[in-house]
């Protein structure tokens, strides 16, 4: 960046002391640096980022200006691209590896989770840029790229993945299966991802270790329906003294309703049909978690827990925005009819701005079971205040590394 | 908003039951909405909001378009000053009620500083709706609006107190103090909040209380003392076992400089004198506290504090970034120099562009002082695991009530 | 807005010379200002608009704080759609007054059109504020706000009836027609909109009128049919002279679908038969000037046309991705599940995310016409050059006014 | 991008039919697309894209997670700066070529200036995730980046140069020229843009020419000057007739100032000398050409024209805040304070925020000389309406060739 005096020279290192081999090593670099060190460009490998722009249209002696826009735009998009990826897989490492069991790592899962957010809001905004071009511009060169597609971007599908879209809820384009698009290994890798953890099983494995959820505990989810129904009678009574009028009739109608949408939300079999067709993604326990950091959310063990979730409906918000950017953006430049065979490109598109494809729908979807506060199971409040923390451990069997 | 299906009718209240006559009244209400409620515009009261439009250039019978976006911009802005205000206020109260010695309360903190954020966030935006009228078109009917000046702005003054811009370090406007643009009520508004504990002060007071501070405790600003000259000697006997070379030299020479700047790190006095100046706006105390939450930031009980300081940064720099687009606005309308007389309005709105108006500018400079993690004093990690909080407490005396 | 230097007193005055007795009223207006002048506050009438937060839950005697908030967003989104109609309403005036046949008013007619551009990029991102708010916060207070709800803003109606969103293409909800939420007043203006002149009707009208459509003119639609189809016939030649190949069969396999297409473009009555159902909604001859200004958008005089569709489309996406961006908000606040019978909102709103309420569709779907650029039919060169136009013309009878 | 079928296999090419050999080449390359084509990664060289990232951290063997966001980021600052580039360099040379005279380019000059805005509003928004690493995170790897410096950055020297940002305004860095950071072809390439034509150069040439400034022609400038001072004496003779008071000394020194300001504007030795001292960059003739540009911005003739000037003063606005928004991040990361010696970068940049660099700082201050529209010497009305410009022109010899 222009100006930036980021890399001053710096005096002390950073890493703990090592074996006397590892500090010669170090030593070394901090001579080179300081004999040459690193340069800018060599450092941001410009010499690979600014020589990839090749215009199709300049090969085929027909350069077209706009191109290169194109070119920019999407190499602009996978760069980003790599670096949710940096992140989301780090966020997944915490959570397979255990880490995340030690709370000090939840602020890392939380910056990383929440550096996604911002990246995807940068990239929805991103299509002001292209929109710079017209579909006339466009026309003059598209018919050389022919058939390279977008379809063929292996990082967008490898994030699908690790987040957590699943194969049989995809919508087909043109009758081929996604994964089709790709050969070899790249291919390969996107079985992997698949039948790796996503981040959505992750987090569900997460959510049903919430403290309070052991049936032989606080047993959260039994107090909250007992509440819940206790909760709905005294509303009953209460309409029942009601002299008779239209407006008691109506009130009672309602409730009804309301005793329904509870006996389902405590139904587990429902629960399980809903996942088998694919309109709820979590188990009925991590659901439960979920419900509960809802509720509890103010609770100092629940807070950072309650951002994480936002942060998940914030990524599932952005990603159907980016693709409904996408989706105007596509139909300005190519119109909604297919020119040539084939299903629309612009038709495929839309529908998969869908709840299909929103990973942490149920976290949505708990907004319909919202409870008024005097319902929600008490408690303790002497487990409100921190303990005291701060107690010296500066001796050497205590490692405070910072594994990445 | 359109087609916004929020305000369903909903059949359970949200508050806790209350006495017999608290009763009636309420169900007074409910009786009330369910008869005739209330309509989205009486809501908003748009009677009142959508009237506001009165050009001036139309009273002098010289209708100018432009003129009404100018008016729109400056009721939205200030109507979302209101909203800040509103936030600001709510914060403050749970500082100085001692609320926030109740862990709960951060969440709160961090919602409502962070929507500060979102808010400053859009009002920097939203220069550019203001920027499509040019300098002509606001040359137009700029004559009709004097001596109105955005100088009388009363909300936007009321939040500079409020947050903690003093009296001493304001740029003074044509020799003017800023509150001789206000009489009557609102100047008595001005100098009450010029009085009343500052957001900035709420925090030192808070950030004086992190536990570990304590001179009998953890004694973190001793340990940290002790272990940064620790390490600097050792640096030290390094670079001195070095062969005599240029190197070594300006390493050494570097060497000094660090110490010395340390060495002004724990010096109170000179700390004092730089807050005497307003340089410096923290008490030392408190910029103990603040370092201490940036390097334990992972610590489960610092999580949420690292990030309330992170907004507070946020709002320091969204307030500038307004403040310059305000000026790069003003340049782009009227010229930078004066037309008639006194010191270029430009100019002035320029100087206030400056770290005087950092209210957390030593938040900002705590990271010239950052040192290798390896420096920091260690914590005893059995306290980095949450304990087992969730504890039923379903009796009447457990007070879960959220009062705002 | 803050240290405003805006409103600087002006010597001059903008407006020409009038009779004897505007003078002196314009007079007696400048004395006003000098002796004492307008105050910001009552300038922009704050007493009214910072007094229009009245919360419900305050009423109901639990004042819940996110109230204000929700109040405040949306009062701020009702201001800039009275920006937006002020514009619409000007833009529309220009068109239907006859005074866009005078050239000087197309920058109007663009300036305002782009502003409405601009505003609605402000609206969409105004979601990331009330977003702080979550689906917990808000049911703290939903039930106050019964049967208020967002199909009641008035102004919206108004705003897509004076666009073009045809009463019949409208999705309607819960059975009821959009109108029936409004009454008296509201419900006449509505209708007066219904009947009035819309903006895609205006467009059209100019659309029609566009230079070089005349028959027994340049008759750019024959000139345009003819070179179309020549090209098609010489590529045919050019594919039948391949040896056979299975490439020689798809390309000519696409050959006759292009045929086709192009066909159904020059084919009047399947035009009309679009129209009839809602898939068209310009006339043949406005799409054909519509295709001109593509064609020709280089050409001096269709520069600003040229930008004016980009603008125009500009609006149809912003409105679409507003309606998306409060579908997603909705989503994560009341859940997708209509809680108390009826059809669930948040299923209504994702319908009106539909190609049914772009407005101008056309301009997107053209994108599926375009053609090589030596297929369009030539223009005279001579007529790139612009003639010289500064002309003295110093004399009382050219009146340079600048009527709104 | 994701799931984009923008490439879908066209049937038509776009260029004109060229001779035998040209042909062949083009059918080849179709053969080619036919049988393999081009994929979408190898368009977009991901190999090389992707495998950029190498973070110095880890080649020292203590990676850390940010330094990819590090990397990254400034890599897509990079190729958006290329972007730039690409657009001002054909911007420059339809100038230079002196394309700008056939008015149909003036469409791409105002497209791709438009456009530069456009990136620029993204590259100030993407300081948003970068603001997402805190001043720890940084500090964990900065060590290892010395002395690369974002200094070294060519391409936005190049870009700078290229504007118009002048060698002798801008501010040493630690007493070192801008050109020392660079050395071998770098060093030379921006040696040879401060000799190449800038785009201010280049405007300012075409200011010059604008039509109507001609002396012996309509003479815009002596006519305003006239219309000018007889305005103020209008203005002074009403003043006189007033009775004595307070106000009539007020508006007659008011009189005085305006008079000074605008004897100012018609005095070429002070112009010139404003601009020795470089505070002012344009010729007097193209202040006078842009002053026109303004006046008369509603003519057809001028509407493009204003709306470079828009764009251009939306360049020097952008980069102004990408300045300013680039020193918020840096003050935030390593505080305000020079670690170790050798005067603040932090304060560096800050005075680089300075309209010293802003190239077309003249174009704001024409704000200060704007006149009532009375004031404004008039045009003939019939030079009002275009010209009726469809001629047909299908001939061999009209070339509509759209070289770029």
């Amino acid at each position: 960046m222009s100006g930036c005096p980021y890399f001053e020279k710096k005096l002390f290192k950073n890493k703990p002391p090592k074996t006397e081999e590892d500090e010669d090593a170090s030593q070394a670099g901090v001579n080179r640096a300081t004999k040459g060190g690193i340069v800018y460009g060599d450092y941001l490998q410009l010499n690979k980022i600014l020589s990839a722009q090749v215009l199709q249209s300049e090969l085929k002696a027909n350069k077209i200006h706009d191109e290169h826009l194109f070119i920019v735009t999407h190499q602009a998009y996978e760069l980003w691209f790599k670096q949710i990826l940096h992140e989301l897989d780090s966020v997944r490492e915490i959570f397979i590896s255990g880490h995340v069991r030690d709370e000090r790592n939840m602020l890392k899962v939380n910056t990383r989770t929440h550096r996604i957010v911002m990246i995807f809001r940068l990239l929805v905004d991103q299509f002001a840029v292209l929109e710079t071009m017209t579909a006339l511009d466009f026309f003059d060169f598209r018919e050389y790229l022919s058939p390279a597609s977008g379809f063929q971007s292996l990082q967008f599908r490898l994030l699908e993945n690790k987040i957590g879209v699943p194969d049989n809820l995809r919508v087909p384009y043109n009758r081929r299966h996604y994964r089709d698009n790709f050969k070899g290994h790249d291919s390969e890798m996107l079985l992997t991802t698949e039948q790796e953890p996503t981040l959505l099983k992750l987090v569900e494995e997460w959510l049903e270790r919430t403290p309070g959820l052991e049936v032989d505990g606080f047993n959260f989810w039994q107090r909250l329906e007992i509440n819940i129904f206790d909760g709905l009678n005294q509303e009953k009574e209460k309409i029942e003294k009601m002299p008779d009028s239209e407006e008691k009739e109506e009130l009672m109608a309602e409730l009804v309703k309301q005793r329904e949408l509870f006996t389902s939300l405590f139904d587990e079999k429902r629960h399980d049909h809903l996942v088998s067709k694919g309109e709820r993604r979590l188990s009925y326990k991590a659901l439960q978690g979920a419900l509960m950091i809802y509720f509890y959310r103010e609770e100092p063990r629940f807070q950072v827990p309650f951002q994480l979730l936002t942060s998940l409906m914030d990524i599932d918000t952005l990603m159907t925005k980016w693709r409904y950017n996408h989706v105007c953006m596509v139909h300005r430049m190519i119109g909604s009819k297919a020119g040539t065979g084939g299903s629309s490109g612009y038709h495929y598109l839309r529908s998969t701005v869908s709840d299909r494809y929103k990973v942490f729908v149920d976290l949505f979807n708990l907004a319909t079971f919202l409870v008024p506060r005097h319902w929600v199971p008490k408690l303790n409040p002497n487990v409100h205040t921190f303990l005291y923390t701060a107690e010296c451990c500066d001796s050497s069997y205590c490692s405070s590394d910072d594994s990445d």
